[in-house]
């Protein structure tokens, strides 16, 4: 069985965006840091369950004690790229008591009257919590910069701004994985091909998509220049090769959990006289 | 393999509150609607994953059709009852994307500026949503009768105003499933127990724990109260025995299955053209 063996490249490694690194020279069908196929690479991702649980049960342990460090996983991607898949297969094997999942969509009437980072800080998770965004402030250099949704100007001074946000993040106890699922304009095609094939799927075929399959290049350069300007000291993105599914779920699996183990989370100490509590319950 | 069986008495019928029934009549150790053992429990839950999948996917579906149709799920119970196994185990396995838990804790000082249902109302789950509330608006004819932490007029008028509530709720789409967790004595004195034994355990532990325990009888007469005033038309309690952890989870889960599937859900037709949007897709 070709698991993810130890001492092997660990995938934050292998994914992590390097400068001047160009998103179109890496291949969205590659299984970087892993050696296996598809029944290796499902088989991999259950065999982590045990340590993820765990792992996450004990930041939310220390949580209790007084622990102020929490997960942000920050996913990002095209139309069809997986992010459902992820929210459902990797997020959904964690606790729900310690997970915080947001979906930001297009912005309300009233998320319009602040700025940008407005909705996001209201949704960043409390101490002890896996907070997870599906989307996230990414979209206001994305698509707002694709179909001009606000002058250049405007969406160009957005980088430094987040790049700011993010370091006070990482400052405020916040372990950041940022994750830009890498999909193929093929992957896509089939992708949305299958849901006009299926009628258990034509719920999630919008026909809008098509509209933004046609700006693939330019949401491309968006991708490239927040790659490129956004990875500040301490928050790095990850970029994930999505066209196979199983793969993109166990990289970001994996991920989660090299980011969870270096942070040493122990057990916290009772705050109270074990033995006497012993007693007490003893007698009653 | 003695799994659940069609055509066996429904879990629903089986674990519903009739009126008259008495909490102390009924055994926290049995295993209504199930003949099997903690071996066959725990393989009847795991089998039964697809289905609950499928049906909260349609129900999702649904929604983004325009249905208002969403599931409120209310757990109740004593300490070590079992609630955040149901979370973990049950709750836990449905699609993160369509769950909305809420645990509700002791009210804060700006809770408590509104009436009790106030904060309640905030967390109903919007159309679509499988809601899960981890203790509730209960809580206020519970530890709040128990300690008088209101006037007695007070807490005697949230009976009749809880049932306006559910009545409007069930009247608006939702289906509400309202789960009374039924533990022993005993076995809380074990589970409290096992607390303090384990290190990795104690941070569940809280000393005023045991000053409930103290008032374990008047608990169980401010449920029998509940149980027996708020259980208005479409709105039903089910009280799960609680003592072996397999059968409560495996409970909940058909609970959960049965009010879904009675739903007959079906995935939305499309509201656009499948035809013409696979000749758009090939063009792109």
């Amino acid at each position: 069985m070709a698991t993810t063996k130890k001492n092997a490249t660990p995938f934050s490694d292998a994914l992590r965006f390097e400068d001047g690194m160009r998103l179109s020279d890496r291949d969205p069908r590659a299984t970087p840091a892993f050696d296996g196929d598809k029944a290796d690479g499902k088989e991999a991702l259950v065999a982590a369950d045990d340590e993820l649980d765990e792992l996450q049960e004990r930041l939310y342990a220390m949580s209790r004690a007084g622990g102020r460090r929490r997960v942000l996983l920050v996913i990002q991607g095209m139309d069809t790229s997986g992010k459902g898949g992820i929210m459902r297969h990797v997020v959904g094997s964690v606790d729900p008591q310690g997970v915080d999942l947001k979906a930001f969509k297009a912005p309300t009437r009233a998320e319009k009257k602040h700025d940008f980072l407005w909705r996001i800080r209201r949704a960043l998770p409390t101490p002890g919590m896996i907070g997870v965004f599906d989307r996230s402030h990414y979209e206001d250099v994305l698509i707002v910069r694709v179909h001009d949704l606000v002058p250049e100007k405007e969406w160009q001074g957005r980088y430094a701004t987040i790049n700011d946000f993010e370091k006070e993040l990482v400052e405020d106890e916040v372990t950041l994985i940022k994750v830009m699922m890498h999909i193929s304009a093929d992957e896509q095609k089939e992708r949305l091909s299958e849901r006009l094939e299926r009628p258990d799927k034509h719920w999630k075929y919008n026909p809008g998509d098509l509209g933004e399959r046609a700006h693939w290049d330019d949401y491309q350069t968006a991708y490239q220049a927040l790659l490129q300007r956004c990875s500040p000291e301490g928050a790095p993105w990850f970029v994930v090769p999505a066209d196979r599914k199983w793969y993109a779920r166990l990289a970001v699996q994996q991920l989660l959990l090299e980011h969870l183990r270096a942070l040493d989370l122990a057990w916290p100490v009772a705050d109270f006289d074990v033995e006497s509590e012993k007693e007490r319950l003893a007698a009653l």
